[in-house]
């Protein structure tokens, strides 16, 4: 007998682009709903559960998102399995776990995936055993569950890797100009690029075009507006 | 009770620099020890195995991989998860799970990792339930056990998008041209490249430099030898 508990955990990433920020979800969960004394008692954690018996990876994914957040049809994006033995056999954890899980000594290995959105298209709602669910500020993040925090970086890594059109064409409008897209990247990756440079890298790897049209309304010399071209 | 059997299967390429070929390690397994009638059956599939109930998924992958193969030290890269909830649960690999595994009937969650290595060289021998050991072209890949086709299908997809400088020093000479560094590539990518892209692109990145030395005994105008930098 060398069978193990399977979780699934989400890292979503909210762009924000009102404050020009890179956001995490995390939620609130209750760690012991019935007691007195600890009623105010919380702990931050990203959205995953176990995985049910006879259920794909994928779909845990999603459904769990949804059970704890009301997100749904994001794309998410699995980036690695985590499987530390003692993961889930913190001090810290341990009421939680005692308070929600059948069998709270237990090893859980997780598989997590990752997912980024424009905050202002999604309306998170806490849901099931979060109380509450927040955007944080990728540089903000509290103390979280398990072995979120290491979780949430890994996943930062990942996107600053993987950030490619694909990505940044969920994040801007249809319509764009290369000193948006350019702010977009800049965000993501916390880095200042040089903008003669950046715009060589793009325009060398064919994936955004001219739409022949400008800004408008705006106070400076309007800026030339660009598309991602469909391939 | 929703706990899952957890194993890891290794995707472990090698290129060969003799056959300018890339190839991909499977172990024969048999099938039926003990039956007559089926003495000759084997089946194909990558070297994988349960992993422990307090065993790290790095660990599991190391320790599975030199049980079957008595390959040792090698870097193994996590790179996805294969979930599917009836993954081993086809007929063709019945007779093997009957006869090797406890609990044939059920699910295994299967955590995949990857290696690259030049085949001259490692020297892979078959051990424990493997016995045989073999490199195959990755265009001629027998049926294998469970999902291992998709596996190594995905794998070397994963190969081909995360191929970079760390990938191609572990292949090469320490000096080399730039003709072997293009051969290379051309070989993992299964793909003809131009010549001055090449390396216009590779002398961009700066991850190598000239070693003002030249090839030595060769028949034709002696190339130029590189060195990848320390970064």
């Amino acid at each position: 007998m060398s069978k193990i508990n399977v979780s699934v955990d989400c890292v979503i990433f909210g762009f924000d682009d009102i404050e020009k920020k890179l956001k995490v979800l995390s939620i609130e969960k209750k760690v012991d709903p019935f007691s007195k004394k600890n009623k105010k008692r919380t702990q931050f954690a990203i959205p995953g559960d176990l995985i049910e018996l006879e259920e794909d990876i994928d779909a845990a994914a999603s459904r769990v998102l949804f059970s704890l957040t009301k997100l749904n049809k994001l794309y998410l994006k699995q980036f690695k399995a985590f499987g530390h033995p003692r993961r889930v056999q913190q001090e810290k954890d341990k009421e939680w776990l005692e308070n929600f899980r059948s069998n709270p000594d237990e090893r859980v290995i997780t598989i997590a995936y990752v997912s980024i959105v424009r905050m202002e298209d999604y309306n998170p709602e806490a849901s099931y055993f979060a109380q509450d669910v927040k955007w944080t500020n990728i540089e903000e993040i509290p103390e979280l569950a398990f072995d979120h925090n290491q979780i949430v970086n890994e996943a930062v890594d990942f996107l600053r890797k993987e950030i490619n059109h694909e990505v940044t064409s969920e994040l801007l409008p249809r319509k764009f100009t290369l000193s948006q897209l350019q702010e977009l990247y800049e965000i993501i990756l916390n880095e200042k690029l040089d903008k003669r440079n950046f715009r060589k890298q793009i325009m060398s790897k064919g994936v955004v075009e001219k739409t022949n049209e400008k800004q408008k309304g705006v106070s400076h010399k309007p800026a030339e507006l660009y598309k991602f071209n469909q391939q």
